[in-house]
């Protein structure tokens, strides 16, 4: 296992350039995945990382020297630092002083809307990004497209929200989600406040893509009216509305309950 | 208006104290609300707070005025702060410079449960349970029971996520839950991943009793036991699990579903 013990070290340096540069990150198509549970989950969908970058002090940790024995075993990198130089690389609380370093997947929007999807408007919160690709990922989601004004979803926070549903699922950043939903070959679903149609009251048994918006303002005029369906979540009380989180989980499983019926 | 220019000033000690203090605001029986909506929401739903509070440089911003104007119309309390003094008042990043001083509703918890309800074993994030009484109060839930180990529900964060929630719902603080569940005359479900009965088959056409679990370890065995029902969303994808206020959301909007089909 390499180590490194000085600051000055260009690795460290660009390392930590990328620890705190979500620019950075987009630019070097890389991220950091903090903490044993993204960790092993990325290991186990995926494989190897670039780097498994462990702090002194975590050596220790019997879950921690698990994962580095076993990315040693099948001959990936293990890196090791001081803990006074790991503490400026994790962007978590309480870290456990495990990191890996990732490769983000790039991949090329598709043409049109095939399967189950969700398109993201502007999202602004990365803890509701993140529950958002958790939940898609359990309910069978399989893409997620983000308007260019949507939180980035490889960052620390969303990274840690969604539980590695990253992994399972493609993911398109600084999407254009007009023209996707202008030419959907499939159901289109914006969820409004105003809408007439009750989201129980659609047939779900099909491909859908979902489309949810700004924490304030919600889903844009012109995606809306660009929506095949516009559907309201009904209430029962005297609350405005529900977070947009919620607001996705309670759609993707109103169709994982239609198509298990 | 009042104004209050000096940081020695006892009401000004108290109010920061109040402010900077999760055991203060226990203690006090009082809150902080902030930000215009929760203000607003306030008023509409419970009528003047103690005290409003707004800052020199807030008193230019239209809404701020508006509702300062009101509550002075009502003849109710305003003190305005000079920004400096305001500004470590506020816990909320970018406030804008208006709070309400509000007591906390302290209610005995009731001996037994009756209506809809949800029951909060050690949930520990604010967002969450703010994210899980917000959604609550738009499905129609009444009560919210609290395990001593879960998030203090007035605290700025918790209040920020609900929205408003708090002022409909009746929140019973530091609540013993296996009593409640063993003890239960209506319906009692707890979510489980281990469970094997799915959410959609159990008849929520009645009064229900949620109880929903830490964010890593779920609901504890003991309340697990006295459930009536133990039941599972059902997942399609490959990721293990729901955020608890997105489990918590699927399931009230199920029983919102079941009621008007």
């Amino acid at each position: 296992m390499k180590t490194i013990t000085s600051r000055d070290n260009a690795q460290y340096k660009d390392l930590k350039h990328l620890a705190t540069s979500s620019q950075a990150r987009r630019k070097a198509g890389r991220t950091l995945l903090d903490g044993v549970h993204l960790c092993e989950t990325w290991l186990q969908l995926r494989g190897l990382p670039e780097q498994c970058i462990v702090s002194e002090s975590a050596m220790h940790n019997g879950e921690v020297a698990a994962i580095v024995a076993r990315v040693t075993a099948d001959h990936g990198h293990c890196l090791c630092l001081p803990d006074a130089l790991y503490a400026p690389l994790s962007q978590v609380e309480h870290g456990v002083g495990l990191m890996f370093l990732v490769e983000t997947p790039q991949r090329a929007t598709p043409a049109a809307l095939s399967v189950n999807a969700v398109l993201l408007d502007n999202v602004q919160d990365p803890g509701n990004v993140g529950s958002i690709l958790r939940s898609a990922a359990a309910a069978g989601v399989k893409q997620v497209f983000c308007s260019p004004g949507t939180a980035f979803c490889w960052s620390p926070k969303v990274l840690r929200a969604a539980m590695g549903a990253h992994f399972v699922l493609d993911i398109f950043e600084n999407a254009e989600l007009a023209p996707l939903l202008r030419e959907a070959p499939i159901a289109t679903l914006a969820t409004s406040g105003y809408a007439e149609q009750r989201l129980f009251d659609v047939d779900l048994k099909r491909p859908v893509a979902w489309v949810f918006g700004h924490e304030g303002q919600g889903v844009s005029d012109e995606l809306l009216s660009l929506a095949r369906y516009r559907v309201v979540i009904p209430h029962l009380g005297q609350v405005e509305s529900l977070n947009v989180a919620a607001c996705a989980a309670v759609c993707f499983f109103e169709q994982v309950r239609q198509n298990l019926s």
